[in-house]
């Protein structure tokens, strides 16, 4: 089937709108938010789950790869149309936009894969409930994007990340087929083939419903803002206040550099003397709160805590998260660009590497905001830079290569969050042994033994395990 | 390779003393805590993960399959060494029984699979630590069976069954070769084969080191008994309980037989004049502990709660579980034996399943007994009997299979906690699609080629899904 004929296809099925295939609708979904980006053979945007599963059977009978993609605000290049033998189509699932029920009293939400994180808990909010994963970009990214990252949040350190969350799975295959993958009992029957395709990245097939699970909205959040006189005070700070029971719902680490570049941007009211700040909220019934946050401020005061404000109302609570939210915008003030990174270290070892992150990242030449999900051990040093100046980006991939190095070293992993996508893929082959991956490949080929779903992530061909260290940018991406 | 020289060869590998096959040891090894049992070509207790090793290549070259052990107290047959073409041997892990590591301060234990689980908190009491999981077996089953079989326990309410608390595994394959699924940090690097292995019931080949996770001590518990007027009353009191927010760590539910017969048995207080108690535990800092129970009593109230009893010091408490933990031996008393079930249902169903169970054991003649971990929905009616009485066990096994159909029409799943091992093994076709069933068997293909690892449990056989409704007794288990 020749690629004129296999899109005439697929635009019978989805109408001529929603298959495009002009230079500019390419270029608008060559890339998601990271550097990667590769020319797809054509954006379909299928309108209804019958309208997924023909396009997928037409993919299958035409050879043609797909790119399942949400709202593009992935930063690893999940999303990316990586060409393997043949050009994919990016594969929009944003029309598919219903939440299709809400149940109050079981507390599930049943959602299309192209409702945004934050509509379902404004949704939910009516009934008194919410959905707990908060990635810093619930305002744009969709759940189906959050289930096949994995996505993490400030509140998932209480509360877990995407996967504690999601009750059941409706799974197109490649073959167009359709699988439930569980139930709304929390367990489920045979092997967890839910819980292995949450975080699966689009490679095991189009995710087209999910059940997913509410919580109550707590009576009571306390929020604080806690000031220390060094990173690896902060740091051990987190450690002491998780281990003394005073489980906080969100402990984010912002260092001097993001709370000098926050006050600048939007004076949301931080520390300029502290060479880093812990923001904590703690929920729940309100002596719970209370004992939670003396608790913490307790352990705090014994790693050399110099300051403390305290939200008192829900005005004085937002401003003090307009600090941890503004980063982004914060940054543009500053640099054209930035790389953010992912890695997860075990929680004890957060000082040490953060020592270290900070050696390579000077070692480099470089400039580097830490803004992270501290309580969870996730990382996310961030390296500023501008392109134009001459063997900077390729300063920035390598020391970003030493920051994933390092945390792997420490008995971390590549990704908390962000998910392997193309960017960390080559790096699988430093941190799994090779028998390891071919299991992992097995493993992919049983779910979809087509090769079709988003070829080119997550796994590195066998011929990309080489002696060179691994790159962040692999083959066939363009930066 | 003939069955002598196959069995040379292990006695070779693990000294003659621990690889057995008289009868008499064959009979000590042909059954768990289930009814079903098997006979096995021997019982082979390797001393080492290197012996560990050798012994699954032996079998592998000699295409001898093996059925892995832990303690033997499984409920669905998960141990029990079903032929299959061949008869396997029974392979403990009894003897690799030793913690390896206890972090404090990370919070980790790295243990061997032989490890009793109640010996781990033992250890990390020390500490001012827990392992979390506490199945009812917890003085007796081992660390090894928790994870094969996802095991569930009263205190898993609030801190999630075993899979929440396995950091990363150690596993051999059934190539003899070794991998490390994941690591100290919270997530995995690729498809998370880590959460698939835990509840995989031995069919992955064996682990033989596992990385858990430990939690801080509460410093404050409360435990208190709440008597209601009916069984539908305690259902929907769990529900209003947690729908509350006032989340206990243990919400365990007896009926009225259940209530009369510990009160014979070994008078923990119980009020024999309710129909049913909730027994809740709430834990935590102490202020946050008092608003639970202030909460939980407030929503048990509006359903009519009639009496209430609280611990106030160690003894009473442990008096109250007292109640709960001689469950099994009060039932000793009365009948010779019981068929205990594990079925889960979404809490919101829990007054309907269980008013239509109690229809299903009248209708079949039958007196069961109901305790069990109501918050999760995980049932477990316990049909008592005495097989000298002649068709009382078809009826028994007719009555299960009613009630795993119930549980499952009301978007239920087999198994909370025992898994699916023989028992569940032919209901698997009436709750998976062929599809989804051919799908779970490629995933155990890809992970072991061979089909050597504890064959015939899980999955049934094509064959297998006829038109005949399923039994819990499949061919080739003895009862």
């Amino acid at each position: 089937v020749n690629e004129q004929r296999f899109l005439e296809r697929v635009r019978d099925i989805v109408g001529d709108a929603w298959c495009r295939t002009s230079a500019y609708d390419r270029a608008l979904y060559r890339r998601d938010a990271s550097f990667l980006n590769a020319d797809p053979l054509a954006v379909v945007l299928p309108g209804t789950v019958g309208e997924v599963r023909a396009v997928v059977r037409t993919c299958a009978e035409a050879g043609v790869p797909f790119a399942p993609r949400g709202a593009g605000t992935g930063l690893a290049g999940g999303a990316v149309p990586l060409p393997s033998d043949r050009r994919p189509i990016s594969l929009s699932l944003a029309r598919l936009d219903r939440i299709l029920s809400l149940d109050p009293q079981a507390a599930v939400a049943e959602v299309e894969p192209g409702v945004v994180n934050a509509d379902l808990s404004k949704a939910a909010a009516a009934h008194g409930l919410r959905f707990a994963p908060d990635p810093s970009s619930q305002i744009a990214s969709t759940l189906g994007g959050n289930v096949a990252t994995n996505a993490g949040g400030a509140h998932c350190l209480a509360y877990g990340v995407t996967s504690a969350h999601v009750l059941a799975l409706e799974l197109v295959d490649t073959g167009g087929d359709l699988h439930l993958l569980s139930s709304l009992a929390p367990e489920t029957d045979g092997y967890d083939l839910r819980g292995l395709t949450v975080g699966s990245e689009g490679t095991f097939g189009l995710v087209t419903r999910a059940w997913l699970r509410l919580l109550p909205l707590p009576p009571e959040t306390r929020t604080l803002l806690v000031g220390f006189p060094s990173v690896r005070a902060a740091c051990e700070g987190v450690t002491d206040i998780i281990a003394a029971g005073a489980m906080p719902a969100a402990c984010e680490l912002m260092d001097a550099t993001a709370i000098g570049m926050v006050e600048d941007y939007c004076q949301p009211g931080y520390p300029r003397d502290a060479a880093a700040v812990l923001l904590l909220e703690f929920e729940g019934l309100p002596g719970a709160v209370a004992e939670g946050v003396e608790a913490a401020l307790a352990a705090a005061r014994g790693r050399g805590a110099q300051s403390v404000s305290t939200a008192e109302d829900d005005q004085a609570r937002a401003l003090l998260w307009k600090g941890r939210k503004s980063f982004a915008g914060a940054i543009a003030q500053l640099v054209p660009e930035y790389y953010l990174h992912d890695v997860v270290v075990p929680r004890t070892k957060l000082a040490d590497v953060m020592d270290e992150i900070l050696r390579i990242v000077a070692e480099h030449g470089l400039t580097a905001i830490n803004v992270f999900h501290a309580g969870d051990g996730n990382l996310h040093p961030t390296l500023l830079f501008d392109r134009r100046e001459p063997g900077v980006f390729e300063r920035v991939t390598a020391a970003g290569a030493a920051i994933v190095a390092t945390a792997h070293a420490a008995g971390g992993v590549l990704s908390g969050e962000h998910g392997i996508g193309i960017e960390k893929r080559d790096f699988m082959c430093a941190v799994l042994s090779e028998d390891d991956l071919h299991v992992q490949r097995r493993l992919r080929a049983a779910i979809d033994p087509s090769g079709l779903a988003n070829p080119g992530k997550v796994l590195p061909s066998p011929a990309s395990c080489g002696d060179a260290p691994p790159s962040l940018v692999p083959e066939g991406a363009w930066v």
